[in-house]
């Protein structure tokens, strides 16, 4: 049976990307050596890592003078990475707003390092919609947001700008649609959603905007450092790099993130018709604001529960039943998820209203 | 034609775990799902940290109060972990011993952090021996050692003790041979030697001494944070863990870190016996500190370069090419390289002396 797999990340990758990506570990390229026995400084390597970082120039049109890397840690260890490089020692002020969880620890590890003001939040409203009409100030050293939420399905369908250097935790939507990138300072997004497997996590950056703080940073949190090494200070994570570069590779074979953005957009006007339009269902977030990656539901009738379970479980699919702290269910379709799982969820939601 | 991997990290991996990691990347265990695509929370991957972290109990004997963690960014981010972790932060005061390029960065990421005392060093002599005779402290918090260097071939084959917390960067050795765990404070290690794939690094760690430096760590920062989430605070770098735990298996089956041991004790023998015995090679480092792991060497003549890199790269040897900052050649011997690749390696040196 064919398994809709809508794990909300690590998540689906393309079948082509995951041939490969088995290949390569018994045998790269012909090299008649594993992607993982290799030297992450041979020609071979040093190739993949240089391919991966252009691919995602040429993905998102990134400015030539901006530099792409591939660390790690996940955003959570971008959060403090990003105060510590964007923050001045001196006084140093920011500016964040909290739209879920993975804001809130942003702010959180912003505010070891200097303060930080949270000009909006929806965590009264439980996160169920992107906060509105906020200004950013021009007096703080940048701007901090998530562009979307993956646990609560709310996504910021326009993006803001900024009068101050803006940061971006883009884990759950980078690759889904165009965005501009120039007008980021950086942009950060832990590989494991639209980009590849877990372990990497990729960093676009404005090199201008960097070394303004007068603070002493660490080798592996100074972005300067990666900078200067070109994402070799130490050894990257190999293999999560190379299966990156297999992904935007077939990305762009694919038409690129206009391509992914309309197919996106189809699959999410599918789940979202057939919840407003199904009785038995409702959306958990404010319309607008709705998750093209992250669609989040719930039964109207908590006693059609054990039905709709057993059905969607019976037609293979897999990792839909929300997160713990928001319940209900959660389908994410990122890019590598095709259409006709989404139409296989529409079915079982059709089917559940005809049996009740 | 075999390929006799010489690769000094990433580095050579058994072919069975190559061929099941390969398996896995398109069906884990029956699934249907590639080990790639499925949640870190899933019941699956949960059993497969949690298996990894009870095999590097099992096959170093680690005392049951230890924690084991897979993390990420490798011992260049361990340096820094190591310092926030355990100097404190009013007078904090670490000793280091400097054996090479990867103890100066440690020591480097200490000094952000507090008062280092270096109490050896063999930098003076290009790092070719282990300085002996040095004192550890009692007033310090911690001891800091490098206990085999990689770029150099020098290793200590006589572990220290101290009198204070002791700490060991174990990146090039871990699992070479028996260690007692209940020495350590704690032991880090990249995985890309003797475990596995770049991209996870395991920290095994006696909780009861941390939590003492009366410092705040940033969340990713803290080895607590992670002991507390058991190494799940955030998405673990899942292929690197579960390849790890496939290295791990195979490890224990050919009879653990003794076996271990005992055949890498026959691979050093055989390439420094020809080294030693052969007129055209002569060795890098003191005889005493010579690494099991890295063998270091030089031609005599430099004139026999052509012909010596000539014979060994068409007997399918790949990887001896000494590091930059180093020269000569290097013999990574790490735990999955085969006796039969040194054994090709010292007939390409007899060869040569055959030769001229």
């Amino acid at each position: 049976m064919k398994i809709h797999n809508y794990s909300a990340g690590p998540c689906i990758l393309p079948p082509e990307v995951l041939r490969k990506a088995s290949d390569a570990v018994v045998n790269f390229n012909g090299t008649g050596l594993s992607i993982l026995e290799m030297s992450h400084r041979s020609k071979e390597f040093v190739a993949v890592m240089d391919r991966a970082r252009a691919l995602v120039k040429e993905a998102l049109q990134v400015p030539d003078h901006y530099e792409v890397l591939f660390l790690q840690g996940g955003a959570s260890l971008g959060f403090y990475i990003s105060a510590l490089n964007y923050m001045k020692a001196e006084g140093g002020k920011s500016a964040y707003v909290n739209t879920g969880s993975w804001s809130s620890k942003a702010i959180k590890e912003a505010k070891r390092v200097g303060t930080v003001d949270v000009l909006a939040s929806s965590e009264g409203e439980n996160f169920n919609h992107i906060p509105k009409g906020f200004e950013i100030p021009s007096g703080v050293d940048y701007f901090h947001f998530t562009s979307n939420n993956t646990i609560y399905g709310t996504q910021y369908r326009d993006l803001p700008t900024s009068p101050v250097p803006m940061i971006c935790d883009m884990s759950s939507d980078i690759f889904s649609r165009p965005i501009n990138v120039s007008d980021y300072a950086m942009i950060y997004a832990g590989a494991q959603k639209n980009l590849g497997p877990a372990g990497a996590t990729v960093y676009i950056i404005d090199p201008e905007k960097l070394g303004k703080t007068g603070r002493d940073i660490p080798a592996m949190l100074n972005l300067q450092t990666h900078i200067d090494k070109e994402s070799m200070f130490n050894t990257p994570p190999v293999f999560s790099v190379f299966v990156s570069m297999l992904t935007l590779e077939w990305m762009l074979e694919q038409g690129g993130v206009e391509a992914m953005q309309r197919v996106n957009q189809q699959k999410a006007d599918l789940i979202y018709s057939e919840i407003d339009q199904n009785p038995l269902f409702e959306g958990k977030t404010s319309v607008e604001d709705r998750s093209v990656m992250n669609a989040t539901f719930d039964l109207v009738n908590e006693e059609h529960k054990a039905v709709f379970d057993d059905l969607w479980q019976k037609a293979g699919i897999s990792g839909i039943k929300g997160h713990r702290s928001f319940g209900g269910y959660r389908a994410s379709m990122y890019n590598a998820l095709p259409l006709d799982s989404v139409a296989a969820l529409v079915d079982v939601m059709r089917v559940l209203k005809s049996k009740v």
